[in-house]
């Protein structure tokens, strides 16, 4: 349906041609500094029209809080957020409107609903993505402020053009490149956001080619959460991992996910693959030397960085002539019309962003509630010398008084 | 949390070394005939000891059902599970105990959980799977009794050997390929499970080399899902195939999840990556040329078979001598005794299925609902000539009166 | 929080004094016509300033459909709904924000959050009702359409003033007086809803009482549900009761729920109490000869008429001075300024219906889906000559083949 | 369904004549003492047989904790326990089949499955609540050891026997009975529980005439929590009289549920039963003269005793000859055969107890990690001498720093 998250949860509405779009947060933290200034440059990073590489339809995409918060702070109750249509008339049919366009949502949507909206495919436009993207950002305030977690998207591949081989998941390289990142950073290098010069240069031109053939090509987006406390993540269906999952492959387009050393960590042997831990000599805990895990093991948060990346197809509307045939099954030809998004990772960069930060903020919740159970209750069984940090305050537990072996506890 | 699915709703108990692991499973269609002998099967495919390449600790993993049949039938009340273990005790801390495994859970269930298990990884322990295959073995017994649907998987890598290119996603002799196969072919290539004499052979020797180095090797499984009807998934956070991801990443081990196409779709331009739409000549219905969207569009499914990929790591066990860090942060060498899967694919091959079925039907139990909900609305707004079938009983609605434009209605 | 429902689901949003309040409702079913003018009517029969014995605040109260409608028909997507708030201007703090008002949400919801809204108790305002108003018109109109269900709410009590005592759950003219009543009916007997001339009369002389004394007083509404099928409410912990009872109780003042005979029926011994059966001349279908039950056993709907009783507290907010105390413990005398409703339950009879119906709607997805699940399975188990009923279209099941004991089945 | 709760969550299974009854209980806090013995008493409180006035059919109903526990403490990991039936076998038809039980589950299960069990109700059987119980059993240790909450319930009426009338709402000498009631002196009372001597004398005298003349009786039972911390509970729809009705009128026989004041409330003005605040001389706090609302304002709790009242109707199975119908509509006379509980109030106590503590041990760990969510941002809007405290420790959060109106903040 149309929620996603337990104690974060975030329900959003809309299609291309109604009054507006948006989405109601619950489980916002009360007390948050939040006014239309927090949403609206994320909204901004999303909307079309910013290049000439993205669709020219310029809408303003202007977020109205609409509840939740008072003299510039939440009040602990469900946030709403709206930005209106521009265009708010449904259409009526045309000729196009006998085709279900290939690899678009039409057809799927008329199965399901036995109903045909006038955008075809309803939710499944982009538009649908404001209502994360609002909501993405207050995750990210919080995140920022009281934890320090930062989450950075940016393209790593438009068609076969990939960032360089040298920024690989077995390179120490590519983990300081990733743990310096920021979105000033990836936005320096627009229009593709891709934060490499020669190769966002390529992919800028490739997707200039495939525009200009009125054609279209997909690519790649990685992102890095940073400062990510140990310890997030439910098991055993609700890992870290299968949330991000979830809610990547929830963004329209999306192919792929993989966290990680993802599908190339399959060939790596384990004695390489593993993880092997050692003492940060700055702060005295547990770090790992390399990190394939992509920061999760047994589908929970270890502190290191986590990052993933996700594949978007080439978007399905191209000015060229398509053979396809009618919805009842004529042969024909097919041209769309308008201008489209050639390529849409650049502006699915925020989109992820958002999707990471909900979950994240989903789970921190969640995790903070559970540390906070566990505190009156004494340390049992830890082996000797373990330290456990609070997410809270990052404050560390009290040290199990027991040896290895040695049970204490409550009674 | 323990709990995955909505209206199929299943929730799983149990790690390495208590009394028992099983399942509850919630909404089951009441009447289906179900006995201990269509769970064991799928469980018997899953647990350990097979070959000489799996981990030889003979379990017998047998099934007990407790609730919600009689006479051999289910009464639409929760069917529990339960699979005894057979070593019951856990174990006191021993010198391996000063150490987390390198990219095992020891050090994050720690984190999370303030206490350690002595298997370590609580939940996180492949025995878990066990609640999840039981309650997929009765999600299959009735996607395939009601609707024909089947789910077959199959090891697709094992390190860097994979299946052929000619079975590629471009290839329309993959797609023939995949739709003809059933587990019983899947199975005549044991141990490994990969459906190709010759590359079944040399993953088989590659993991075999691995064992012998007590090292250990990931690879990818690949599944398909045929006969699943048109308009399963929920837009816009439950898409089919951001269900599927979930179900597929919350497996352990597993560091990727794509679709179709997956992340080689996304060099392929848009003029050959849409798949075009023809009229099936035999059953009149509309259907794809290609099928790069893996029968799923806007989230939704579109009749076509539905195929995806799953990436597993190398096993973290492995024999040989590590050099890690204790809990405390103190350099020292890991060396894990006994023997441990150095592959975990080819078992892996009925949990991927599991979390298909059980996926399936909690989308099926939805989407069935829906449109009965929808049926007795009368039909509007559909374009010309628009027939749409009823997941029910493949039956087709009735069609649309006006012609392209024209409103009819309840009113 | 703010969701309440599975397969029918409401997110409401909004206090007091931000922009607007109102809902999202996901799970529509696709070609319903709908416009604003299908959940105007109960929203202005919920507003303040319908006479003299409410509250004189004239607020509009006009609603926009934001998304989810083409043409007058919904899509089956997400249904947003706004009403605008006139005073959009939250207040600074005065004298009387020193006090936390006694009986209102002040003290607790600053308890719960660590920051005070100006409207003092946030999401506790009746004008939270609104989005739950405007969602249950949409339930309302489905179940009436499809299935003939109608849901009617009157006033049956304001202090000590009760409907006469023939109007009794032991009495048959009780129930005749439930089943034929309507909405039409009711608001005959505005400005109180009491159905009965006298009593009605009686009542709004005791609210005018109270009103001009500056206080308050509280009152019963009963609410009816007809011609509601059997097998709605989902065993064990969603009963169809117990899912009444926490819709009701979830409006603001409710203090208490009974179902069927209820507290009183605790008192009627089971020879009496028990509904025996008896077969209906017209239908053919079994009925109740009694119905204490209130048309529910084992938590699911027998098909007679649900009917249940919530009770509503006296409105906190008197114009009388009252001795309390300061949020930091000093004595003092609070007197609340401007004129306030003196009795809920008026207005309270559309916010009871709206649950009842958004509740009724929920477990009838639900159990459509079920039923239609269950359709393809051969009937098993079932005694000779029992006739169950689909709920979709109300046409019977094939009777089980076999006599008593006998089992059939699909193998 | 069969799962109730969020982030503390129980999922039962189990009918009467199958293997075991059970359940699985999720997000149960690690480090938590707990063995067999934490959970017997309540079960064998529940259990059936304790007296002449209840049903002989003595089970044992030994609990056998399955999962989420080593050397005596909780893992963090699902909690699944059994307990084992000792009539494992579905009976197979008899004359007594032919006859959906008056006021029983027969029909509705029927209706709703299309498939008659043996037990006829399935789920409905009080069997089913012994998984509510061991659950509740967790809850109440945790809440207990942590947080010194405690929840006591006992009769208050059976039939028209009720506790003498000084036992009232209005009555401060009630809510002192209230406050130092445990459940020791309760159990003093056997068999009937309820903790005044000539009262409990007369109801059991009541239960003894109803038993021997094959009839039975209802009554009510009525529970009070105590040391429950101020902010549980969470709007709008998850109101903490909301979910404990909900929770309440999931148990098999309820009919009623009233909270605080209660039904009798509502007769009540506004002058007289709010409830006016005044400083606690010890503590420091707020604190309410009188406690009509039950503890909860706004669907949150303030810290006073929280206390309700649930009806329970006439067990539906007598001795008595009923003349009734068979299921294909067939005047007969049906009488049960065994022997039954003729009133079920006794026996509750314990099931009303388990539900409460579930439903305070979810609301209470949602608020926990609500607060500590909430404690890294810097306190705003809060009214001068405004103290909050915490429910995690109790200790105060830091005072507003600005006076009434002035706002403060993190920017």
């Amino acid at each position: 349906m149309s929620t996603f998250g337990t104690n974060f949860r975030v329900t959003t509405y809309g299609e291309s041609h109604c009054r507006s779009v948006g989405c109601i947060v619950d489980g916002v933290p009360p007390g948050l500094g939040l006014t239309e200034a927090d949403i609206q440059p994320q909204l901004s990073r999303r909307r079309p029209g910013q290049s000439a590489l993205t669709t020219p339809r310029n809408e303003k995409d202007r977020v109205e809080i609409q509840s939740g918060t008072e003299f510039g702070y939440t009040l602990g109750t469900p946030i709403a957020m709206m930005v209106r249509n521009e265009d708010q008339r449904p259409h009526d049919y045309s000729e196009m409107d006998l085709y279900p366009r290939p690899s678009h949502a039409d057809y799927t949507y008329l199965q399901k609903y036995g109903i045909k909206a006038s955008s075809g495919g309803g939710r499944s436009s982009a538009r649908e993505t404001i209502g994360r993207v609002a909501a993405g950002a207050i995750a990210e305030k919080y995140l920022a402020l009281t934890h320090n977690i930062s989450v950075v998207a940016f393209v790593s591949s438009v068609g076969p053009i990939h960032l360089p081989l040298t920024l690989h998941p077995e390179s120490p390289e590519y983990h300081k490149f990733l743990h310096n990142l920021t979105r000033e950073t990836v936005d320096s290098f627009l229009p593709v956001r891709c934060p490499d010069t020669a190769t966002g240069a390529a992919m800028s031109d490739l997707i200039a080619k495939y525009r200009d053939a009125q054609d279209s090509i997909g690519g790649t987006v990685t992102c890095v959460i940073k400062n990510i406390p140990a310890g997030l993540g439910e098991p055993c269906f609700d890992k870290l991992e299968a949330k991000l999952a979830h809610a990547m492959m929830s963004i329209p387009a999306t192919k792929g996910f993989e966290i990680g050393s993802g599908f190339a960590g399959c060939e790596i042997p384990g004695s390489t693959h593993n993880d092997a831990f050692v003492k940060d000599p700055v702060t005295g805990k547990l770090t790992t030397k390399t990190n394939f895990s992509g920061g999760i093991q047994g589908g929970i948060s270890n502190g290191m960085d986590v990052y993933f990346k996700v594949a978007f197809k080439s978007p399905a509307t191209i000015g060229q002539e398509q053979n396809t045939a009618t919805y009842d099954g004529k042969d024909g030809v097919l041209a769309a019309k308008g201008r489209h998004d050639p390529c849409v990772v650049p502006r699915a960069v925020p989109i992820v962003e958002a999707m990471a930060a909900i979950t994240i903020m989903d789970q921190l919740v969640t995790q903070i509630g559970r540390e906070a159970v566990r505190a009156p209750l004494p340390p049992v069984r830890q082996p000797a010398g373990v330290k456990t940090s609070q997410v809270v305050d990052g404050s560390e537990r009290k040290e199990g008084s027991g040896g290895a072996g040695k049970v204490t506890g409550d009674e």
